[in-house]
């Protein structure tokens, strides 16, 4: 546990009843966060999980970034649905992100609605909701956020930033906007521009929520409504994208649900229909439809080469940051050709980069899964990295 | 144009001012539709388009099959739209379907808003609109129904069945339900039974419809609403999966709409933003969100083999149709590997049959775009199988 010194920067256990297991970083109007969009956020407070112990040093922290959906429960159940934390197979004792080895730490991403700032916080200049008002954010706004609390927890170099989808995208922009603070990075799943198919899948998701009268132009917390059926339809489009075709194939086919001949109805005779329905409407129950539209936005605008004239190589010229990208065949949200133009880049770049395809048919949520190749590559990384970075006994 | 018997049976044009083009031949009770579903429909109608002219041996029909959203209008002005015919590039004299030399049929689906009855239909025995009281239907229904107008139309075997996506299931149908019927067949980017991935995405699409309170249960018209926000966002996810990747990433890449900087909002700042917006906003004002639900429900039920206790082979076995299977090496809704299957099961049959599978980045939308080597493909085979049905000199 980090101690910080000043009462507007206290970190303390969260008061909110949703939120009840997060550490709260608050930065006051003295620290603000300069958004890409121009706009100065202040106050604003960053919700974080950490796991493991930081040593003398601070050389064993490691920064995991997560997904689009995802929040700063890691490796502990989730305050709201009561589930295992989303990488609790990766993270942990002994695992491959080894929590007796290396300290910790994940924050929810600003913009999001498990309790960093975001648009259902509240608006300190109206004293409501900021809703619609609240600025848009992008990827680097996220990842300077993080660096502020890094810098609060005392560290400078970060052993190794780790993400996927989303994540991995922090975990590229980490390395652009703060190359000498990142020992190693493992970006994920993801790639250093949105393309145009995402974005399409995006915008669906975003027009399904605002076509939901009960998302009151965005003001549906102050008006007592929610949002459900868009966000619910928003998050099945998405799930699909996670999936691979050969995936629901194989988990659910053609396979009618509770019956064996087609009812002629509208109901949800295949599993397929009944198991997206599901996804749908249990996602609304933990999640915030205006977040969805900010994060969303925010993957959209992601383009490193935008910021350097157009050539990605040039971002991460000269980097010394040791990096293991990781793609999965199935995967067609964030196909291999993504993370091999990632790893083009990072060669031209002069980085030390290794590259692993793994071979899986179950698509983008692979990352999510119980994928062992998968484990043995981040074990064997970190294991490498950290021997580089003098950590080789620390868990022994 | 064919002359018709019985005042009940009369073929005559339209007179609904939205379908002024298309002729439609009714079925009186004692006529009624079979359904799967075990409902006889009756009475029904069923609206259609023919263009040249039948032989006196009547070995000169072509039955083209419609897509999901496709209708009767091949080669003609849309009349809602005034858009040119959805085929015209196919279609027409000197073209692979060449009306010099052909009588060319299209009849809109049972099920379907453009004439045929469907659930914006009045119900009979309500004097009402059917909504979802109107009977699921299926891929054989609708053949079943196209079959009645071709007896109707005093044609005893068609010299050729086509179609591309839902009209390619339609024709596979017509080559299981009435193989001595069909001399030739051109079953286009499409399968024998719908995949857990398409089923997924039309559920989607349903529920996205079903989400807007403007739907009212599906009893929209006398309630006069219309659940154009659902529609819209059901037809941006169907017209994703239309594309490539690779066809979004030409089109559109990560260009801006009218500006070169992000606006940081959540306007269309992305072209593909404000062309899916496009796409959604206009297909509400021709297609009937129920009729939606109907067609996405008669794919999602297709499976050939199923009702040959699971041998697909079976459904093709001692057919003496001569097939062109044709796929699109980009589309990811109707993959090359559903055609492949569909051949396997064709040669294993017995047919003949012959198989293409075209180079092009398009997409599914490939069949209905100008693609050259799949038009000289489409006439070839028909030039061929014309030879052997004894039309070689129809046109000459």
């Amino acid at each position: 546990m980090q101690s910080i010194s000043g009462p507007a920067h206290a970190e303390h256990r969260a008061q909110e009843a949703d939120h009840p297991t997060s550490q709260v970083a608050t930065f006051d109007t003295d620290q603000p966060l300069p958004l890409d969009c121009g706009v100065d956020l202040a106050p604003f407070q960053i919700a974080y999980q950490t796991y493991g112990e930081l040593n003398s040093a601070k050389s064993n922290a490691i920064l995991i970034c997560h997904a689009l959906t995802g929040d700063q429960h890691v490796a502990n159940p989730h305050p709201v649905t009561g589930k295992p934390g989303w990488w609790v197979t990766l993270v942990g004792p002994g695992k491959p992100l080894d929590t007796s080895r290396y300290f910790i730490i994940c924050s929810n991403v600003i913009g999001g609605c498990m309790g960093s700032t975001g648009p259902a916080s509240t608006n300190p200049t109206t004293g409501t909701v900021w809703g619609l008002d609240f600025p848009v954010i992008t990827i680097p706004d996220m990842v300077r956020a993080q660096a502020m609390l890094i810098d609060r927890l005392g560290i400078d170099t970060l052993f190794s930033v780790v993400g996927g989808s989303m994540g991995g995208m922090q975990v590229l922009q980490w390395c652009v906007a703060y190359p000498k603070r990142v020992f190693s990075a493992l970006p994920i799943a993801c790639s250093t521009r949105h393309s145009a198919q995402n974005i399409a899948f995006h915008e669906l998701g975003r027009q399904a929520v605002m076509a939901d009268p009960d998302w009151r132009e965005g003001r549906y917390v102050e008006q007592g409504t929610h949002p459900r059926r868009g966000l619910g339809v928003a998050r099945m489009a998405a799930h699909i994208t996670y999936l691979s075709d050969a995936a629901l194939h194989r988990k659910f086919g053609r396979r009618m649900q509770d019956r064996e001949l087609p009812t002629f109805s509208f109901d949800a005779d295949f599993q397929v229909e009944s198991y997206l329905r599901h996804q749908g409407s249990s996602f609304v129950e933990r999640f915030d439809a205006n977040s969805y539209l900010y994060l969303t936005r925010a993957m959209d605008y992601f383009d490193i080469a935008a910021d350097h004239d157009g050539v990605l190589a040039a971002a991460f010229r000269g980097t010394r940051t040791r990096f293991c990208v990781v793609s999965f065949t199935s995967d067609w949200l964030f196909p291999t050709s993504e993370s091999r133009a990632t790893v083009h880049a990072l060669n031209a770049g002069g980085a030390r980069v290794s590259f692993a395809e793994i071979e899986t048919d179950r698509g983008h949520d692979a990352f999510l899964l119980d994928v062992p190749e998968f484990f043995d590559i981040a074990h064997a990384f970190l294991e490498s990295a950290g021997k580089t970075r003098g950590l080789a006994d620390a868990g022994q």
